[in-house]
């Protein structure tokens, strides 16, 4: 069969690459291929163990997009990417001729070979897979005592949902703080508190050893010589890019495993593009490689190729990525968009900060009011803003939007400072002690000595 | 008395001028001038008519502010500015000499003189002054059937609290849609229909003659002949600035009646600022004096002017004003940055738009979701994001915000739809849905053709 765009893979990535390459190029005839019928809204995985329920109710509208858009679904597997031929081989035997090809294949979470006992059953990961999640959640149904290892977003995610549906749930770490490689310590240390005040058991800066138990996990030895029983371990300790179809058709990778890609989401082959977590990123600041995995850096990737998969038809100006996340606990979120502090010291960065505290709503006394804090890291000779965290309520998601856009507008200190916003009493904080700008002016005046 | 920094009117400019100023400049001396202790939070005071119940609950922390930065209060009122010899003369005699002069005088409500009635017994209109508004309050606990004339945000917002506090509320409107100076008319319906449904009761392309009634306001007639009974009539047409003392000083004022500044809101005068909504605005996108009234652009003024008080230290890249509103009804916020189409129309800008629906929330089934909506406008040969509109839930705040920086940046559709945003299933939309961007996609569709 002939087609003139393949897409692998129908998650964020795959389903924002084909409906917007359709959208631009109705002309041209676009088939995904994919594994299974129904894909996972990535970032909603914890969610299916509390606030949503079942992972029905987490499904990416992927085959509605599909239909609508008049694009073509083959749910397979492709086992081979000719590219002298531009061909795709399907497990079903079938094969797949391509005009343009765009790789999707996402990420599979990392099995560290060092971790003894990952094999024992009631040891878990968390894969995009809703096959396996169903599983995963009808056998933690009966468990009791649960053991995350790992407390990024995905740990500390799924830690408070378990702990929400009635689990005992303990989060182990071994950085000092939870969330240590996207936020500053003293903004882990907020979500530490509220995790620990909603119940969620905190161990940090300290190993596993080893999963204990002889067929099922009973527990984890820890690397102070302490056992901590558990029903169910569930391992969150990060996620590697799916590329063994690219490896075997010989499609470079960089060094950290991802498929080298130029800033169009172009691989070394013309004919064939990479988009998400499969693909490589560079950081738009520090310039350098970004293992960094977010559905919606893939999406934003994915918008790109999609629109320039014949020709460049939209120009990047922003070249690299920035990274901007955020998570809520209850009521509380928390984001970072760009560098923390630790980061860009690390990174050999001059930088001063700026910090502030204020209100989400004014006056203070209405209902549902949360404190907000804003950091902000700027570059001392420069004054451009380089990064910046945020907690508050649930319009913190937006906020740390705001400071991605201003980080990728690569505005400084000065035209922040002299930037409008608006406000409104029940949105937002007070226009005199909007925490954003507050941090600014903190840091100017710091900036100025 | 000799003091370094003399700062009329302790509102949200005031205020921040008086403590941004004494921050940069600890060594000079600033001295407030306000007529009342304590100062309402402006964008607040509808809500002391239903969500915080009194004023007391409503009041900027200016006091405090004033007292922990070394800030000198005089309650008084200055009833000329002496430029010549650079002193203010106070009501209680005494002067008040001065180095610079930053004159925050505010506004005053418009008290339109086509009106017949307006000094009739429960007529009131929405000054910013604790007496007042705690009077009117008073009187208004024995009213039933209220009037509100004019649907600007003060208009739809107190008719919105009288509502859920338990008066029978008509707003009326001349114009085709309530809100119609701010948004299109799509998003005015939006609200519209939010509004009827909490019981508010609407006239709009209706005009009030008169008010009726003898002593007291009894009703209004509108200009199709009915009179409409009311116990008490709101007046919510819009404000004009108080530039009293400016105008006695000679200080030059722009054709709209506001006190012209420059950039770094000097006066003609270079010893003497004026900021706020008594002083002149330049549209960002149009370069028009701009006559928009907002908080935040106030405390954007308050911060430019007090960092530049005796040396230009913070330039201003963004030249001009940008209009952010946003507002909220129940748990819905809507809310516009830069201009709405009939604006740009009307300027004389040939656009194209892009329009994009989707939920705040991802999936959308979890709690508390709404419908969120995103406008853009962008010029058509240029590709310039010059305005954009937004509903939502509460987080639309924001959301208004981050386009408002966009187009502070000048933020071309290109660079827009390659950007990066962060995205969580708890506090934003989905990253494949993200409406921002979809709006984008969707003018860029047009606009490619």
């Amino acid at each position: 069969m002939k087609t003139d765009v393949v897409v692998i893979g129908s998650s964020a990535a795959g389903m924002v690459v084909a409906a917007t390459g359709k959208r631009v190029h109705p002309e041209k005839d676009f088939t995904v291929v994919t594994k299974q019928p129904k894909t996972m809204i990535p970032c909603g995985i914890p969610y299916i163990f509390g606030s949503v329920e079942t992972s029905n109710n987490n499904i990416l509208p992927a085959e509605k997009v599909f239909e609508q858009a008049g694009i073509k679904v083959i749910h397979d597997v492709i086992t081979k990417i000719d590219r002298k031929n531009k061909t795709c081989e399907l497990k079903s035997g079938d094969k797949l001729e391509y005009d343009k090809l765009v790789i999707a294949t996402g990420s599979t979470p990392h099995k560290p070979t060092w971790l003894k006992g990952l094999e024992k059953n009631n040891v878990f990961f968390v894969p995009k897979d809703k096959i396996y999640l169903d599983d995963m959640q009808d056998q933690l149904k009966d468990c009791k005592d649960i053991v995350t290892i790992g407390a990024g977003f995905i740990g500390v995610e799924m830690s408070d949902e378990l702990n929400k549906n009635g689990k005992n749930v303990t989060l182990i770490e071994k950085m000092p703080n939870i969330l240590g490689l996207a936020f500053d310590k003293e903004i882990s240390e907020k979500v530490e508190k509220i995790l620990k005040e909603r119940g969620v058991n905190l161990l940090t800066g300290i190993s596993v050893k080893e999963i204990v138990g002889s067929e099922s996990a009973e527990g984890v030895l820890l690397d102070n010589g302490d056992i901590l029983k558990a029903d169910a371990i569930i391992i969150s300790m990060g996620y590697r890019p799916d590329v063994k179809l690219a490896k075997k058709a010989d499609i470079p990778l960089n060094d950290q495993g991802f498929i080298r890609v130029d800033e169009y989401m172009r691989t070394s082959d013309p004919d064939i593009f990479a988009i998400g977590d499969c693909a490589e990123k560079r950081d738009f600041v520090t310039r350098k490689p970004n293992p960094v995995m977010l559905a919606s850096t893939a999406c934003a990737e994915a918008r790109t190729a999609g629109m320039n998969l014949f020709k460049l038809s939209v120009i990047k100006t922003f070249s690299g990525t920035i990274s901007i996340f955020s998570t809520a606990i209850g009521n509380s979120g928390f984001g970072v968009a760009g560098l923390t502090e630790s980061q860009a010291i690390a990174e050999g960065f001059e930088i001063v900060t700026g910090y502030a505290e204020g209100i989400d709503r004014h006056p203070g006394s209405l209902a549902d009011s949360h404190q907000q804090c804003v950091k902000l890291i700027v570059g001392k000779e420069s004054g451009v803003i380089l990064g910046g965290e945020a907690c508050g309520g649930l319009s913190t998601g937006e906020l740390v939007n705001m400071i991605g856009i201003v980080i990728q507008n690569r505005m400084n200190i000065n035209s922040l400072f002299t930037a409008q916003i608006g406000t409104h009493p029940l949105l937002t904080a007070s226009p005199a002690g909007y925490p954003l700008l507050k941090a600014v002016e903190n840091a100017l005046i710091k900036w100025r000595k």
